[in-house]
C-alpha cells in the first residue's frame, strides 16, 4: 500500500521503518521539510533527527503533509496530539482516506505528568473525525510504547491492541496492518465506533503511572479473560 | 481484623461475604438501617436486598455508618461514588483508620455509558483523602468486577490489581487483605501515592467499553511485561 506517516518523532519513525520493512511504499509527511531536515542531534526523547533516519532508510522520502497525502491510501497519524488537527488540515483532500490515528491528547503544559486536553465526555479521536467527517478514522495502537506497536511479539506474551472507528472497511484495512506487525487475531479488540476512543485514550493516565512506578515502558495492557 | 464494609450493594455484599469467609469480624454500614432492611426484591443490578444477604450470613450485622465504624480498624468503602463522602462524614472519627476505597466517580446522569465526575487533574480517591486528611485511604480493587476482586484465581490467568495511597503501613495492611483474597505478589502493583488513583479510576471508561463490546464483565486488566 501507499502509506503516508505524519510525524517525524519516535512514533512516526517506528511506524515508517516497520511499514517499509514490510514492503509498503512509505513517505513521511511534515509541516516544513526544510525545518525538519535542519534539525541535528536527538530530541528530548532521544529520538535521532529525521534527516539521520532518512539516510538509513533510502526507500523513504520526506514531503509536506499535502504532498505526502496525495497518493496515500492510508495516513498514519503520529504527530503530537495538539498538532494533529493542524497536520490534517494541511494535508488537502482527506475524503475517504483511511487515517490510522495513534495520537493521544496529552497536555504537558502543567508540568509533571501530562493531563488530557480531551477526555471523559469527548476524545481526540472523535474530535478529529468530526472535523474531517468524510475521512475514515481508526484509532489504534495509541495505548503502548512504539516498539510494541510494530513488534508485539517482542513482549513475550499476548496483550491487547484496541481498535475504534466508524467505518468497517477502514477498520479491516487497519486490522490487516496490525496483523502484518504481528498482532494475533485474539489480541485485537474492536471496541466499536470512534467514541470508544474515550476509553483507549483514557488508558494514558494509567499507562503513565505504571511507567512512573515501574520505570519500565516496555509493557502493554492485556484484557485478561482466562481464555 | 474488625472490618466495616460501607455499602449494601453487590460490591459491599461480595466483600463482606468473602471477608467473613476468611474469619474476619465483619459488619456492614449503611445510612439508615431500617430503610436498608425494608427493601425487598433485587436491585436494578440483580443484587438481592441486604436483608436477604444477612439471613444467609448470620455472623454479619447491619449498623449505621458510625456504629459500624466504631470498632473497625479497616473500613471497606463500597458505596456509590457520589455517596462516598457523605457516608464517611456520617461515620464519625476516621483519624488513623485505614480505608480501602473501591469507589469510582461514575456519573450516570447523562444516560448511556457513565462519565466520571472527577477525572484528569483530580480523582475521587484524592478528593476523599483531602476531605478526611487524617484517615489513611488506599485505593484498590476499583478496576474490576466484584467477583474477581475477592477471588482473583477464578479468572484462570494472572492479572493486575493496583494500589494507591499515601501511607505505607495502610497499604501493607490492604495488600495483606488482597493476598488473603488470592492475589499473588506478582499481580499487586503499588502505583504510589493517592494521586495515582487518577490512573486507576480512568480505567473505568475503557472497562465499560470492553464490557459493551464483548458483553462480558468477567475480565481484568493485566499489565503484561513478558515476565
Amino acid at each position: 500500500m501507499n502509506i503516508a506517516v505524519f510525524g517525524t518523532g519516535s512514533v512516526g519513525q517506528a511506524l515508517a521503518n516497520r511499514l517499509a520493512e514490510l514492503s509498503h511504499a512509505v513517505v513521511i509527511g511534515t509541516r516544513n521539510v526544510e525545518n525538519a531536515l535542519s534539525k541535528t542531534g536527538p530530541d528530548h526523547m532521544g529520538t535521532p533527527p529525521v534527516g539521520e533516519f532518512l539516510k538509513n532508510h533510502s526507500s523513504i522520502s520526506l514531503y509536506t503533509y499535502s504532498e505526502a497525502a496525495k497518493n496515500a491510501s492510508v495516513i498514519v497519524l503520529a504527530t503530537l496530539g495538539h498538532g494533529a488537527k493542524e497536520a490534517l488540515a494541511a494535508a488537502g483532500d482527506l475524503d475517504w482516506k483511511i487515517i490510522l490515528d495513534i495520537t493521544n491528547p496529552l497536555d504537558f503544559s502543567g508540568g509533571g505528568l501530562p493531563t488530557l486536553f480531551a477526555s471523559n465526555d469527548t476524545s481526540l479521536g472523535e474530535q478529529l473525525q468530526a472535523a474531517f467527517p468524510k475521512a475514515h478514522f481508526v484509532k489504534s495502537l495509541n495505548t503502548m510504547y512504539n516498539g510494541l506497536m510494530v513488534n508485539p511479539r517482542s513482549l513475550g506474551e499476548d496483550s491487547t491492541v484496541f481498535v475504534s472507528g466508524n467505518d468497517a472497511a477502514a477498520k479491516a484495512t487497519v486490522i490487516g496492518i496490525l496483523k502484518e506487525f504481528g498482532w494475533k487475531d485474539s489480541e485485537i479488540l474492536d471496541l466499536g465506533d470512534i467514541t470508544t476512543a474515550r476509553g483507549t485514550e483514557s488508558l494514558l493516565p494509567v499507562w503513565l503511572r505504571v511507567y512512573s512506578a515501574t520505570k519500565n515502558g516496555f509493557f502493554n495492557f492485556k484484557v485478561a479473560t482466562g481464555k
